[in-house]
């Protein structure tokens, strides 16, 4: 629990709130299970497939919420936002529904699909190159131009909430399984997820440990948890979990998470490819590799003995077919 | 309805009761929709992808509760079926739950990923050449050798009322959304799925019309159905479809379906290639040719106007990645 709760931004009382905000527009993703991750990990495992949420990452949650906290009289300025591509779509459904303009700053190298789908959903994509231009600069200047709301992919108390709302479902869930997971692991770039999973599960499991999973080079939220504050990581891209790398965890988030019980885990990106692997194979579903990290933490085993039974977010399923084609060329999971 | 009830050998008594049997076992799949998928058939949709059943496909639920009705002493003797790979998976998994050994004549074209998978759940696979054996001879020779029980994909009422258990569940959820369904699609090969969900489904939504969906030149259903007798496909292979190609349809469910709410409709091996593309890039869910057929046909409008509201069932996600590649090079459905 947070000893200083009058620093956090974000209270479960939020998430309920942007519970009752997002429906009916959000899907309440299923909670799986497979008898063969069981038994590989040596586990109980229930997965949350974020994947099957609308946009195909869990993205959909935050952006809702928060576009609909703007005060109509901002709504026809439009929004903007920076995203490799989850949050894109996420903002651009959401802006959708509620008929307003949105433009999103992408990288050039961002999956394709990303790209394409976030066009498909209506906004305007700006492109920008990752080593020359900075992309916040560029958010602003559109922002300043066109009075339009920059929507931050974490560093926003709407977004965070809204993440929380699959944590609120997590709850209801597994109690009508009659399970108290030890421990819920969610993939981490800024800690969006993470930090609003962690306040809608502890307020239904007090004693259930949220789990930072990250990929080698991008283990900012390991490094700060045990530092006691936000460190950077030296890279800013590199691995193929494009969907999880920030430079730092987000202040909000890390606020959020530094004093509850939380514990980090890091996997490779070969790990995270042959958790998409698995993912396709035997689980039957379509993850991204930044959104089966925590998966890959599960099945190599990165968590202590003691974590019998765990929640699992998959938290994007938006990957390019030559992603996949290289995750099945690896050897399978035995 | 059926005019000649006495005819039949599945009642819905046989599915509620091979409900209880298959549980805890077999996974209550989700129901799942997407607005993009509503968008483009000009329909409401709802998915059921059997695709997350244990073993990749509907199959389980037959083969589960058929195990279960071999006399305590005749288990020991084990059983033989005959499948390209889902019976298969099904089969192996329920004799491995029932401490049975399976048996499983495979041709030896089936999908390498069926093969390996059906050995991996315990089973002893013999392949056969399609074109130069007999597997039904092949399947009698063991079981007359071991005294095995031989258990068939579909000419078999402990199978027809295990796979309707999909449809109970389909009425029990969308009861839960406050849906009548105008019509539920099932890919279709001897028909064992679309039987048993045809007699489950009609219980709870009596004027809901089953559909039978089949890949061209596997049409032996539709055409029975417009004759009223059970007619023969002029190949035995050659389709993507493998899933679905039998050379008839089976006794028991041609029986059940002639006299009942029935339609029947085709698709190309490409529609059905590209709905398992629409199924990775949108719906994030791994679906084989065969169990995409159903989800074809509504992306590819094969049904009539007034069909509104419909149910898909996904019904097996067992494929190997150079088809799902293959799916992926075709042309998106817009």
């Amino acid at each position: 629990m947070a000893d200083n709760k009058e620093q956090e931004h974000v209270s479960y009382q939020d998430i309920v709130e942007a519970e009752q905000r997002i429906r009916p527009e959000a899907r309440v993703t299923p909670l799986l299970c497979s008898e063969v991750l069981d038994r590989i990990s040596g586990r109980r495992v229930f997965l949350k497939p974020e994947t099957l949420q609308r946009t195909g990452s869990f993205k959909f949650r935050g952006a809702y919420n928060r576009l609909q906290l703007i005060p109509e009289g901002e709504r026809s300025a439009g929004v903007v936002a920076c995203s490799s591509g989850n949050h894109a779509q996420g903002v651009a459904a959401a802006a959708g529904l509620l008929g307003m303009q949105a433009t999103i700053v992408m990288p050039q190298d961002a999956p394709a699909t990303k790209i394409e789908r976030t066009k498909a959903l209506g906004a305007e994509v700006v492109l920008y190159d990752r080593d020359q231009q900075d992309r916040d600069q560029i958010a602003k200047d559109l922002c300043a131009k066109r009075g339009a709301t920059l929507v931050h992919p974490y560093e926003d108390t709407g977004i965070v909430a809204g993440q929380g709302t699959a944590g609120l479902e997590m709850v209801t869930q597994m109690r009508a399984q009659g399970v108290v997971p030890d421990a819920v692991l969610c993939c981490t770039g800024g800690g969006g997820l993470s930090s609003g999973v962690a306040i809608g599960v502890e307020h239904g499991f007090a004693n259930t440990v949220l789990v930072t999973c990250e990929p080698e080079g991008f283990d900012d939220y390991a490094r700060s948890l045990a530092k006691g504050e936000r460190v950077a990581n030296k890279r800013f891209g590199g691995s193929v979990c494009d969907a999880v790398l920030t430079p730092t965890p987000g202040k909000i988030s890390f606020d959020i998470l530094k004093d509850r019980r939380v514990a980090s885990v890091v996997v490779s990106d070969e790990e995270a490819l042959r958790a998409v692997a698995f993912a396709f194979t035997e689980l039957k579903l379509v993850v991204e590799p930044g959104g089966a990290v925590a998966l890959a933490a599960v099945l190599f085993d990165r968590l202590p003995a003691e974590m019998r039974s765990v929640a699992v977010v998959l938290s994007g399923g938006n990957v390019d077919a030559d992603v996949m084609a290289k995750a099945l060329s690896l050897p399978p999971i035995a």
